[in-house]
C-alpha cells in the first residue's frame, strides 16, 4: 500500500490529508487554525482593503496539521509513515511574501516581525487597487498582449500590484526583500530545504495567472515594462525566477530536517505547488467540459481546454494559462470575490445571528419561491472578480418593502451569487469553452443544498458535488502520486490518478424547469443592473426594472 | 378662562387634548390605543397592500381619550368642563369608510362586522393601485384638468381608488353603502349627532386633496367621468356631497347624547374636520414661506400660498387646494410614504432590535460622517408619494461591503429620507412656492436630533421644532377656538389664534457648511438613482455611480 500527503493552505487554517493511492481513501486528516489576527487574517481597522497573514502560522501549521493527520492515519491497521511516497502542496493565491537571501520570510526576522508589509499579502488584500489600475493602464498602452491573457484587467489581488504597493508604501521592506514568492511555492521550497529563493521552483499556475508569466514572451514581464512602473521592480525581476513549471516537474525532495520534524522518509518527492482551487479542480475530477466551482468565502471556477489548439483570450476572466491546472491543457480560472462571505456578513454582522439563525434563515429561505420576495441583489460586497474585474464595486439590494424579512434578503443574496456564477459561465461559453456540467467542491457545496439547488435552477445544468470534502488537499495528494510515479507506487499520469483517487457524491442537483424559467427572467434584470452599475452599459434603461420585479413577484406569489 | 378640545386620530391611537385659548397651555391629554388588529391596523398576511381599521375603535377611543384628557385637566385648579367652548377633530386621510343611511359605519352592523371591505380603508392601504392607475389613465384622456390639480397622478391611497376597489372586489359591501365618508368628517358628524350621511359636513381639505373636489368644476368629478369608471360610482356621487367647506364653517354643534357621554356642554361648536397634518401645520404655526413637515411613520409636508393669486399646478405634488389648510390660502400637500416606518423595518424586522438597539445604532450612526459608509439608499420601501407618485416602487440600498454595519445602514436610511425630503422642496421651489424655513412636528422631530441635523445639513435651511408635541391635536384645538369665535372666548381669525396658542421650541437645527457640501454631492447621486429607477430619466448613466460613492467615501473617511 502507498499513500501520499496533500497539504492545503486555506484562508483561516491549513489542512493535511493522507490519501491511499489505490482508491483515494482518506485515512488521516489534520487541521491547524492559524493563531494570528482575526481567524488567521491580520486586519487594519482603518483600511478594510488590508488582509495579511503571519508566515509563522504557516510553518507551525505545516508541522501540527501533518502530525495530526499522521496520528489519525496510524489508527489504521498496517499504516506506517514509511508508506508515504510523496507530498503535494496548494495554497490561496495570489498570496506573495517577501523573503531574504536565505529564503526566510522577512516577517520571521526580528527587524520586520511586526511590519504589515513584511507579512504574506493574502489573496483578498485589496490595498493595491491603485497600483492594479496603473498596471492595467500602462499595459494597455505598452503591452496589450499582457492584458489579453488576464481578462483585460490586472487585479489588485495579484502579485505585481501587491509588490509595487509594498515598494510605494513600505520602501524599506521592499529594499530588504531579496525576492518574493507565492505561498504555494514557498511551502514546497521549505519542505525541500531550499535556502536560496532563486533556487525555489515556481509553479506556472500562480506565475501564469497572477504574475503575467508567459513562455511566449520569455517569462515574467520584461524589464523595460517593469521599469515603467518603477526601476526597482525591473531590478527585482532578476531576483525572482526565469522559468515556471507545470506539474510534470517536482519542486524538490523532502529535506532531512523536515523529514525528521514530520516523521516522514527524507527524499520523497514534492509536487510543484499550485493554487488551492487548481489542485481542488484535480481533486474534483476536472476534465474537458466540466466546470469545477470551489465555493467558499469566495469562489474560484476552473475549466480546462486541450492544449493541442490555441485558446482565445477571454475578457474579464482571470487567466488562460497553459499547464496551470493539468499538464497538457490550458487552465482557465475565473471567480467571484465573495460568496460565503456575503452570507456571513448578512447573518453574522447584520442579523448578529449564530448557527441557529443560519438554520432558521435557511429553512425560511427554502420555503420561498423564485421572485416571490421581489428582491434583486448584486453580489459585489467584495468587488467583482469576473467578468468586470473591479475590486471597488460594492453590493446592491433592490426591492425592499416594509415587510421584507431577513430570510428573503438571505435568499436574494444566494440568488445574486448564482447570477454572478451564470455571468461567468456565459462568458466562457461565448469564447468557446465547452461546459456540459458543473462539479462543486468546498464546504458550502456540501452543507447548503438550498444554494446548490438555486445554482442548478439558475445555471440550467446538473450540478454534482465532489466526493471528497477536502478536494484541494486531495488534488495535491493526486499530484504527489503522479510526481512519485508508477514505479514508486503512484501513477504515471494525472488521468490514471484521478480515475482511481477522485469521485463524485452520488446525489446531484438538477434544474427544475419552472424555477429555471423564473430565474431566466430574474437573470435578465440582474444583468441589466450588473451592466448599468458595472459600467458595461452606459445607456442602460433601469426605469422599468422595479416594475418588472414587482410583476414577477405578483406572478410568482400565488 | 376658556378651553378647546382637539381630537387627533392617528394610525395607531387617538389623542384628545385640552388647550387653553389664552396661551395654548395643554392642561389635559388622553390617549387611547386602538384595540383591533396589529397596533390598530387590520392586515392581511397574503396581501401586504391591505391596511384597514375597525370603526368601533374610533368611537371607543373618542370617549376614552376625551374622558382621560378631562380627568387630567380637572387636576388643574379652576378648570371645569363647562369652560370648553369648542371641539376640533383631525384624522389620517384619505381614510374613507362606508356608512349606511343612518350614518352608521357598515362595519358596525352585524351583517358586515367582519368583512374587510366594510372597515375604514386606512390611508396606507395600497390595494387599489390598479384602480388608481386606471383613474389616472382615464383622467389623462378625458379630464386632464383633474390630474393637474393632484400632481398628474391619482394615488392608490385616495378616496375614489379605494371605493372603486371596494366596488370591484366586494360589490355586495358597495351595494349596501349609502355613502362613503372620510374619517375626519365622520367623527364631527358623530359628535354633531348627524344621522343622515348627506347632512354630514365635508371639509374641503380631504375633498380637494383626495376626492378630486374643486369648486371650479362644480365639486366632485362629474357623473359622466365617474361612469367611465363604473356607472355605480356615478350613482354614488349623488349620495356623497355637493359642497365641501373650509374651516370658516362649523361641522355642527355637540349633540346631547355625546355631550352627556363626554361630560361637555351640549351645543358647543365643532370645527370642520381636516386631515391630521393640515391641522398639525396650523398647530405648528404655518404661514407663507414656512414648510411644515410632520415626521412620523411617513411624512406629510404642508405649505400655503396666498389665495389672492392663482397658483400653478405642481406635478407630483399631492394637491393644491384652496382653503385646505387655512381659509383664504391655497394649501399644498406633499409627502413621503415611509420615514419612521423604514427605520422601524430596519431595526425591528431586520435587526430584531429593541429600544436599546435603537439607542445603540443612533449613537453609532451619529459618530459617522456624511459619505463615510459609502452607502446610498432610496427611501421607497413603501413606494414614493412625492414627486414620483408611485406606490409600487420599492427600496434600494447600494454600496454595501463585507464590513457594512447595521448603524451605517441605519444612517443611510435616514439620509435617504432626507434626500427624499429635499426632492420635495426642490419641486415646490421650482413652481414658485416660497420656502424660507422648515418647522417639523411629530415624534421623530422631537426624539431624533441626529435625523433633524441630517435634514438641516441636507436641506440647507434652518429647521425648527413645533413647540407642542401634539401639533395636530393643538391645531384642531386652534380651529375649535376660531369656530367658537371671539365672543365665546375664542378668536376671530386663525392668525390671532395661532399667535397666541402655538409656539416653536427654542433650539433649532442649522446646516453645517462642510457636511452640507458633502450632502450636496450625495444628493446628486441620489437624484441620479432616483430618476433612473423612478422612470424620470430613461437614459440615466449609472456606470460611474458606485465609483463616485467610493471616491466620496475615501474623501470623507480621514
Amino acid at each position: 500500500m502507498s499513500y501520499t500527503l496533500g497539504i492545503d493552505y486555506g484562508t483561516n487554517s491549513v489542512r493535511a490529508l493522507i490519501v491511499s493511492c489505490a482508491d483515494g481513501g482518506e485515512i488521516g486528516t489534520g487541521v491547524f487554525d492559524y493563531p494570528s489576527g482575526n481567524q488567521g487574517v491580520l486586519l487594519d481597522p482603518n483600511d478594510h482593503h488590508l488582509a495579511r497573514q503571519n508566515p509563522a502560522d504557516y510553518l507551525l501549521g505545516l508541522e501540527h496539521a501533518t502530525l495530526r493527520a499522521l496520528a489519525q492515519a496510524r489508527r489504521q491497521r498496517n499504516f506506517s509513515a514509511e508508506q508515504i511516497i510523496g507530498i503535494g502542496v496548494d495554497s490561496t493565491g495570489s498570496s506573495p511574501l517577501p523573503v531574504d537571501a536565505t529564503n526566510t520570510p522577512l516577517a520571521l526576522t526580528p527587524k520586520w516581525r511586526d511590519h504589515p508589509a513584511a507579512q504574506c499579502w493574502l489573496w483578498k488584500d485589496h490595498t493595491a487597487h491603485r497600483e492594479a489600475a496603473e498596471i492595467t493602464r500602462l499595459a494597455a498602452q505598452h503591452r496589450p498582449h499582457y492584458l489579453a491573457k488576464c481578462g483585460q484587467v490586472y487585479s489588485s489581488e495579484w502579485f505585481w500590484s501587491k509588490i509595487w504597493r509594498c515598494l510605494k508604501t513600505a520602501p524599506e521592506v521592499f529594499a530588504d526583500a531579496e525576492s518574493w514568492i507565492e505561498l504555494c511555492d514557498f511551502i514546497p521550497s521549505v519542505l525541500a530545504g531550499v535556502t536560496n529563493p532563486r533556487l525555489a521552483k515556481r509553479g506556472v499556475c500562480a506565475a501564469g495567472h497572477k504574475a503575467l508569466y508567459h513562455d511566449g514572451w520569455g517569462g515574467l514581464p520584461d524589464r523595460e515594462f517593469l521599469a515603467l512602473l518603477d526601476p526597482r521592480l525591473a531590478e527585482l525581476r532578476d531576483r525572482l525566477y526565469q522559468q515556471a513549471c507545470d506539474a510534470t516537474v517536482a519542486a524538490g525532495a523532502l529535506c532531512p530536517a523536515w523529514a525528521e520534524k514530520l516523521g516522514l522518509r527524507a527524499g520523497i518527492p514534492i509536487a510543484i505547488g499550485e493554487m488551492d482551487v487548481h489542485y481542488g479542480a484535480i481533486g474534483s475530477g476536472i476534465k474537458e467540459g466540466v466546470l469545477v466551482k470551489a465555493i467558499g468565502t469566495s469562489t474560484c471556477d476552473c475549466a480546462i481546454v486541450s492544449g493541442a489548439e490555441q485558446v482565445a483570450d477571454i475578457p474579464g476572466v482571470c487567466g488562460v494559462v497553459k499547464g496551470a491546472i493539468l499538464p497538457g491543457y490550458y487552465g482557465i480560472e475565473a471567480g467571484q470575490s465573495a460568496v460565503g462571505d456575503i452570507f456571513k456578513w448578512w447573518i453574522e454582522t447584520i442579523c448578529q445571528g449564530d448557527a441557529a439563525v443560519y438554520q432558521q434563515l435557511e429553512a425560511e429561505a427554502a420555503a420561498l419561491r423564485p421572485a416571490q420576495s421581489g428582491l434583486l441583489a448584486l453580489d459585489w460586497n467584495n468587488g467583482n472578480r469576473t467578468v468586470l474585474v473591479d475590486p471597488l464595486l460594492t453590493g446592491l439590494l433592490a426591492g425592499q418593502t416594509l415587510y421584507t424579512t431577513r430570510a428573503e434578503v438571505y435568499r436574494a443574496l444566494i440568488e445574486a451569487t448564482a447570477f454572478g456564477a451564470r455571468a461567468i459561465i456565459e462568458r466562457l461559453k461565448e469564447y468557446g469553452v465547452p461546459i456540459v456540467s458543473v462539479v462543486c467542491c468546498g464546504g458550502i457545496a456540501e452543507k447548503n443544498p438550498l444554494l446548490m439547488q438555486i445554482y442548478a435552477d439558475t445555471l440550467g445544468v446538473t450540478i454534482s458535488v465532489a466526493g471528497s470534502s477536502q478536494a484541494c488537499a486531495l488534488g495535491a495528494a493526486v499530484a504527489a502520486a503522479v510526481v512519485a510515479g508508477a514505479d514508486r507506487g503512484g501513477y504515471a499520469t494525472f488521468a490514471e490518478a484521478q480515475a482511481r483517487m477522485t469521485s463524485l457524491k452520488p446525489a446531484g442537483y438538477s434544474p427544475h424547469p419552472r424555477r429555471r424559467a423564473v430565474y431566466d427572467q430574474l437573470y435578465t434584470l440582474y444583468r441589466r443592473m450588473h451592466d448599468a452599475f458595472g459600467g458595461a452599459d452606459r445607456d442602460a434603461d433601469l426605469s422599468r426594472l422595479m416594475k418588472e420585479l414587482i410583476r414577477l413577484k405578483q406572478e410568482n406569489t400565488r
